[in-house]
This record gives C-alpha cells, structure tokens and sequence, in this order.
C-alpha cells in the first residue's frame, strides 16, 4: 500500500511540527505529544500541539486555527492520526471533514486502537498520504508513549552528571559541583520534559533535593518525583515532603501501613505499595498504570545499576565533566556483578555534544 | 616590532606545512617536528619535514627540492626556524643564501638558542616575516618539544579506553575489548606518533603486552617502550622482554643489582634506576635527560592516578565505550585521595567525536 511521494519541501515542514511536538513533552501523558502543521499555497495557515493532558490533540488545534481556508492544504503530523472515539472524535476523522487534501505523517502509532487505521480512513477517503517523513525523530519524541502502549511501562532516562572517570560525588559526599551551569540547566530542561523525575532513598537522604525544574519561566513544568522508599526512611522534614502539597510526590515502598506511612499520607504524599521494591520491571508496570511515558531516573549509583542490570534503561544522558576524581570517590553505577564483558549493558551512541567546560554523551539501548 | 601582515592564502599553506610536520611525531625526538612548504607564484616548489632524529630540518629539505627557484618565495615553516649552529647550518641564515623573500611561521621556538633570534636573522636580511600563522596547532604538535625545553620534562598524555562509567576491566581482569576496533586502531597511531609508551609492572604483569604499533605499514614507528618496575617484578620470559631485542624497552627501577637487574640487561633492556619511583616529577626528570618529548601513559589506574596527582598529565585522551561495567570494576584511575572538589586535578576540553560505536573526549592541562 505505497503512499504518495514525498515532496521537496515535506522534510522541512515536518521539521516546524517535530518543533511543536516537543513543546508537549512532559505534560501530555499518559497522550503522546504531536505537533500539526497546515500548509496551503506554501503557507502556514494553521499549527497546533496536543494539549496539556492530551487534549485538545494537535490535529484539532491546527484545523480550529486554520477554519475553512483548510480545504484543499497539506496536513504535517508527526504521529499518524487517531481512529479511535475518544473524549473528542477521531482525528483522521477530522481531517477529513476539513477537506485536506494531503497528509504527511512522521511515525506510525502503535497504539492498538489505531495502528494503521488512521492512515487507511485517510486514504478511503481520497486524501493523499505520505508516511515515515523524519520518523526517527518523531519516534524519539514518544518513546515513551510507545514504550507505555507497547509494554506497559515507562521509558526510562538514565541522567547522571560525573567526572571524566564516571564519579559523582567524593568520598565525603562532596558533589556540588561536578559539571557546569550550563550542564545543570540542561539537566533542569531534562526535568520539564519528562512527566517523572525518579531517585532512591540514598540520594533523597544524602542531598534532601527538591527535584523541581528551577528554569526560570518553567518552574510549572516541574515533574512528579518519585522516590524508591522500600523502609519509608524519607523524613517528614525533607524537603521533598514539604513541598508535597505544591509538587506531587510519591513514594514507592513495601510498607503498607505503620506511623511513617500515615505521617507521609498526611503530608500529601501519594503512597504505591509494592511486595518486592527490587522488581524493578513491577515497579515499571506500576508506573504505566499510574500513566507515565517518560521517567527521568537521577540516581543514585545504586537506582542507576538496578535499572541497567533490570535493561529498564531506554537512554542515558551523560554529562561529564573535565575533572578526576579518582577510584576512591561514589561510582555514578553501583556493582554490576559481571563476570564476563558479554553480559554487560550495551548501549548505543545517540549523540553528543560540548555544553559549556562538559561534555553531554546521549546512550540510547540497543534493540 | 610588528612583521609583515597575513595574506588570503597563508592559513590554507600552513595547512600543508602543518600537515608535513604531522609526519615526524614520534621520530624526530629531542628535536621538534616541523613542516616547510616553499610557494612561488601561487605554485609549491618545495615540501619538507623534519627527517627521522632530527636532521635534516624540514626548511633544509624543501630548499634542496626547491634548488635555485626558492629566490624570491615565500616559506611557510611552521615552527621558527633555527638560529644556532649544530650538525647543520641554522635554517634561518640557510633561508638567507636561497633569497627567499617572505617567511611565514606559526609557532615560536622557546628553545634559548633560538627563542626570536631566528627570526632577527631573518628580518635583518630584508626578508618580509608574518608570525603566528594557526600558532594553537603548531604548539600542539610540538608541545613535548617545548615541555622538554622549559621544563626539562617530556609532556605525558594519559590514554584510557574505557566503559562509559570509566572502567578498564572486570574485577575478574577481563578487558578484552570495551572499545572498538577504530577506537583500538587510532590508539595505535597515538603509539606511531610518540616517543615511547609507558605503563606500570601490574599492567604489564597483567596483560603480558608487546606495546607495539600493528598498524600495517607503521610496524616500523613503535615507540620506546617503558615499564615502571619498582621492585623488578617483570620477567624474563614477558613478551616485553622477549622483544627487548627487537623494540627497545626500559625499566626505570629502585633496584640497581642483584639477579633480576642482570638478567633483564642481559635481555636488552635499558635499566634506569631511581632513588624513588613514586617520585613522578625525578622520573619525567630522567625521561627528559633521556631525549624524551612525547609520552604515551597507558595505565594502568593507579600510574594514570599518580600522574593526574603529580600534575603531569598533559592530555588525557579518553575513548569511552557505551558498556556499563558498574562500580565492582576496575577504575581507569585509581584513588586519588581527594577530600575537595577544589582540589581534583581538572582538564579542559580539547575536542571530542564519534569513533565507530565509541566516543574519544581529548582532555587537555589547565595552565
């Protein structure tokens, strides 16, 4: 079932909706983040991207903005349109109704209540489509999403900000700080951009963070934070829980009840209770429950290597910095326990780049 | 006392003069490794480089190709040329007799003997002189030279081929391979273009290497090779030894007889003795005595330690795989001690790119 060709200018134009779609990432969930783009003539006449929560969805956005001069345009989707009724009607629906004329799309969704169904209602109805322009990119946008539709659970982002020999705090505890500011500010862009921010009760007690996204004009795109808590150790006091009521937070532990728990309940935290905390992949399935896409894992060493080792880790985003630390100082990955260089955790260089004195490394798992 | 000013095309030929004076790092030790290039009329007449030991210089070369048309070229040389004279007559005055008529350089010589006198002979001459022509890669590629006649010391670059959480090895001792084979090739080239390689006893107990170049075509630009040895613990039957014959091997030592002492000199091997071997800066000290400039350190953890501690490692190029390895591995430096962050030895980024499915980051000293 080939599709109409592409067109010189489909890449770029896919670009400007790829632009939007990442304007959503981190507060669509458990939606996908799509941007829409209108062309008619060679001119922009309508663009959208879904919606905080999901809603309005970007296709819907773009027509509302577009009216009627929508008849006869070209329609740049970076995710196949929707099939399914839902709060609102399908989107390919939609499309149609509007008279488009042609529809470009970058990634296909998995979603089983579309998977191809958007893309033939479409084509029933004479409109012209093009599929897969820049679905690479497109794909990394909702790796999340499709990671959640495919297997029920979150993808995963390993961050972690080292020297150059992988440390990430002293022996002392010193780690303030290893990279540079604009390191830190990526890494708070990293924040906003994913509906979850996630730690172990080891980094929770030794730094009492706040894990907000301290960007100044983005401090409500602060994520949830989660903390692995399998004893409920974390305070009332820290910070984490005082700012409950402003921020969410949960706490993943294998207590179901006791002092702690009522204390945190009270506080606002939102308590998952799980029967073994070091089953990271029922901890993961919990997640997508609770409709997570997008999890930002900071540590600690030891949450990092659980992850690893579990192969939860969908990416890793390295910062690393020009100084030494030496053999004595807090490893940025806990124990593996390999006995062999065949069974460690491989991943694949996505990308990298200088970021002020660091270096940033993009590791993405290897299929 | 302001020279003559940079013409269009003067960046692009000491591209070629820079270019030539690539070719005889690792070969023309103690002497610096220089490039010349002679133009006239748009047309190069003649290329020369600093020949295997030092002689003949590069200007020295390109005259000779160059013969009777050099009167009223213009030399591109990408150090300063020489002042003083030694086997051969200085380049300056050489440049001189040939009626050259414009020399363009990128570095100075800090060597005393020249240090801007090379440069007076010139101008005294008539001859029209632009200095500091793409000057950062001229003192790159001659940065041992000028180590070694400032300070006595060869400059030591730190080579680590690690996990991407900077392990060099399972705590079972398996290291074979982290990194790829264009990662394993380009160390190789590192090998071509030094001096002499070094690496401490527990590396060369553990690993048994050669330390040769196995570049095809470059068998023959093997460098020195060194062992720190302290007590020596190196056998007669390593493959170290065993090829003492074939590609020279020192051992720089605390010991000055006894059995192991003869059997190894008995072997080929150069022994260099010390009063005390954790004494880095006496040891950089002697390797400098010993015409040394450029210096590959090859670990393992604890020598890359020691000399990040001494503040003797020039560079560090760091070819980081997308293996984890985890925090029970071998560090690729061993502790340092620290008790500050202020206090960690702390590079500054040189550059970085792809090679193959890893990633090299060269490091470079603070000054």
């Amino acid at each position: 079932m080939a599709g109409a060709p592409q067109q010189p200018d489909d890449a770029r134009l896919m670009g400007h909706a790829l632009t939007l779609a990442r304007r959503g990432m981190g507060r669509t969930f458990p939606n996908p983040s799509v941007g829409c783009v209108l062309v008619k003539d060679g001119v922009v006449i309508g663009r959208g991207y879904t919606q905080p929560g999901g809603r309005p969805h970007a296709e819907a956005e773009a027509l509302r903005r577009a009216g009627g001069s929508a008849r006869g345009a070209t329609a740049y989707v970076t995710l196949e349109p929707c099939a399914h009724h839902g709060k609102t009607p399908p989107c390919a629906e939609a499309l149609v109704a509007a008279g488009v004329a042609r529809v470009v799309t970058a990634a296909g969704d998995p979603d089983p209540r579309v998977a191809g169904r958007g893309i033939t209602i479409l084509k029933a109805a004479g409109i012209k489509v093009t599929e897969g322009v820049r679905k690479g990119e497109a794909e990394a946008i909702n790796a999340g999403f499709f990671s959640r539709v495919t297997t029920g659970q979150p993808a995963f982002t390993l961050k972690m900000a080292t020297s150059l020999d992988g440390r990430i705090a002293l022996s002392n505890g010193e780690s303030r700080w290893i990279t540079g500011p604009e390191s830190r500010h990526l890494g708070h862009m990293m924040r906003a951009t994913h509906d979850a921010i996630l730690v172990g009760i080891g980094t929770a007690l030794a730094d009492d963070p706040v894990l907000d996204c301290r960007i100044e004009g983005l401090e409500d795109r602060s994520p949830i934070r989660i903390v692995l808590d399998r004893t409920l150790r974390l305070p009332v006091t820290s910070k984490l829980v005082q700012s409950a009521a402003r921020l969410p937070l949960w706490v993943i532990t294998e207590c179901a009840e006791g002092p702690a728990f009522d204390a945190l309940a009270v506080a606002g935290v939102k308590l998952l209770n799980v029967s073994d905390i070091r089953d990271l992949n029922t901890v993961a399935m919990l997640l997508g429950d609770e409709d997570l896409t997008r999890v930002l894992v900071e540590g600690g060493g030891r949450v990092h290597a659980s992850f690893l080792k579990a192969g939860l880790a969908a990416r890793v985003e390295h910062f690393v910095s020009g100084m030494a630390l030496g053999g004595d100082a807090t490893p940025a990955i806990a124990a593996l326990g390999l006995t062999a260089l065949g069974s460690a955790p491989r991943l694949k260089l996505h990308g990298m780049r200088p970021l002020g004195p660091d270096v940033l490394a993009s590791w993405i798992k290897e299929e």
